[in-house]
């Protein structure tokens, strides 16, 4: 409580910018920034395999102000920086598959518009202050578990290296030019508003799907470990960074307080939806070739240094995830 | 001679590319290659403040085959790898300063050109092998010296970081697509034929011009350690590694034997030239954020794993540079 009042104060009144603001996690950070009284403009450029969605800020209406334009329109961008106390910078291409298939469109959406929103903040507005989405795929496969910030980057697709530059490109510039910015790698966040359509960007989200129409579904590799952060965890740790100057030039891992394997989630699923069926297989090749192994985040950092803890148990963070796309699955399809 | 010897069998009527190969290091190479009886194509874009040169190659005559094209270039790269047994892609900017006053340049050529390099091996030459040429700039300020492999990357200015995710590119379609490619990170590499216009590209070619002229040099920093690599040691690890296939999906710090400060190391100079002054400032601003501090490299990897080893001393190839030098300095303004 306390917590919140004080973010709270951090934001009212304030103008701030979400890039990416109608996906999943700018959507669920818009609704929590409204309710404390931010002013908002949220960008996106609504390319139909991507997260964003209008439904995401339903009920919103007038208290955000939505702009459809993309990362890559640098004079968009150069205009929208002006004026905000806060950007989030969270629009970018995040399929693994995509950026083997197409890794130029990887490149310009995750590196080289992410210069230029750096370009533009500090030709236009240096005292914004910034907190990028950067993601624990940058770590490649890991050599010891869990993984802390002090893990080598070893990038295993054309994302991670892009999501690696892009990320590096926003602790360069709080070094060397003074503008404030941090970094987050998240880890699976999930919950409502997630994308459910495919599974181009979590396999979560299909599974997700197929529970709620019904149908059987897929799990590759059950034994793979890994960890989740509800989406409303995550929201507040992008806030914590936003809020605090302690976190100017850091990168901080998200977490969780469970590890679980894939066939346990899938189980787990299934149980707190009452019913279900899943199947378990090795990787198709194309994804084992891309593929982490086990991984989970030592998020020891940013509990120290920002006061972070995840709240929402993987059981109740599951539970509200399926109870909003019972009701709301055809807004996702 | 018995590793000569088993190099030039690697070589000898082998069809091999070389980016950058105007250049500095590149020409050197080239030299190098044809000696070995290589079948030759270089490619420059012989961008005025680059490296390239084509005094570099005065000599060589029919020996080799030039391309004047730009890595940006994507067709003329596509049709140039076709056919080639080896591709030493050494062409980039390597500009510190350049990278932060245009970063879209930076990016353009060490990150999307790179992407396109390999993506043109992989569609139209898969069996080629592959050497990139990145650099120590990627590891940012050190930890602890000397600096292995296993340091992390923190890169200080945005040629680092597009440096990183191009060094990185390499690495990744070599594990996923099974183009066999390899990385050196290159420390202070020196010798005839490197750039001694200005000093954009590194601090001690401008020392040798203005010595070579009669000029007072300035010594910035005069405490900081480097290390050194003369050029004939460069392309020797160039060459291991593109003969050898356990370098495959490796990345080696080259280093030195010797480790100096800057101002032992232009009492060096001054010392092997007979004659000459300099003076000890501190560093300028604009180079003050983005200098890494104190640097030297453990080597003992490339030492292991592929039988490489400094053979030139610092005083001998600083000799060998300012004898190029005082000869050739006009070709060089």
């Amino acid at each position: 409580m306390e917590l919140t009042r004080a973010l709270a104060h951090a934001f009212a009144q304030h103008r701030i910018l979400i890039t990416g603001g109608l996906g999943f996690i700018g959507a669920n950070l818009a609704r929590r920034l409204v309710e404390m009284g931010a002013q908002l403009t949220l960008v996106d450029s609504l390319i139909p395999e991507y997260g964003g969605n209008l439904f995401n800020i339903a009920g919103l209406d007038n208290a955000v102000r939505v702009n459809i334009s993309d990362v890559r329109d640098e004079h968009s961008m150069a205009y929208l920086v002006q004026g905000q106390d806060y950007l989030f910078n969270l629009a970018g291409q995040t399929s693994h598959l995509d950026s083997m298939q197409d890794p130029y469109t990887d490149l310009e959406i995750n590196c080289r518009a992410q210069l230029a929103i750096l370009e533009a903040c500090r030709k236009h507005n240096p005292a914004i202050k910034i907190v990028f989405a950067s993601t624990r795929q940058i770590y490649g496969r890991p050599d010891t578990l869990p993984v802390d910030e002090k893990h080598l980057l070893r990038p295993v697709d054309v994302n991670g290296i892009n999501k690696m530059a892009g990320e590096w490109y926003h602790i360069l510039y709080n070094n060397v030019y003074g503008l404030r910015a941090s970094a987050l790698r998240l880890t699976n966040t999930y919950g409502p508003r997630m994308r459910v359509k495919d599974a181009r960007q979590t396999f979560l989200g299909i599974w997700i799907r197929l529970l709620v129409e019904g149908k059987p579904f897929e799990v590759w590799e059950g034994q793979q470990l890994r960890d989740f952060t509800y989406v409303d965890d995550a929201v507040e740790a992008l806030l914590l960074a936003a809020a605090a100057d302690e976190a100017n030039g850091g990168v901080f891992n998200l977490g969780s307080n469970e590890v679980i394997s894939l066939e346990a989630l899938a189980r787990l699923l299934v149980d707190v939806n009452g019913g279900g069926e899943f199947t378990v297989r090795a990787f198709p090749a194309d994804r084992k070739r891309i593929d982490i192994g086990d991984y989970y985040a030592d998020d020891r950092l940013i509990r120290a240094e920002l006061g972070w803890q995840p709240r929402v148990p993987l059981r109740e963070g599951l539970a509200r995830t399926l109870a909003f796309y019972r009701e709301h699955l055809s807004r996702y399809l």
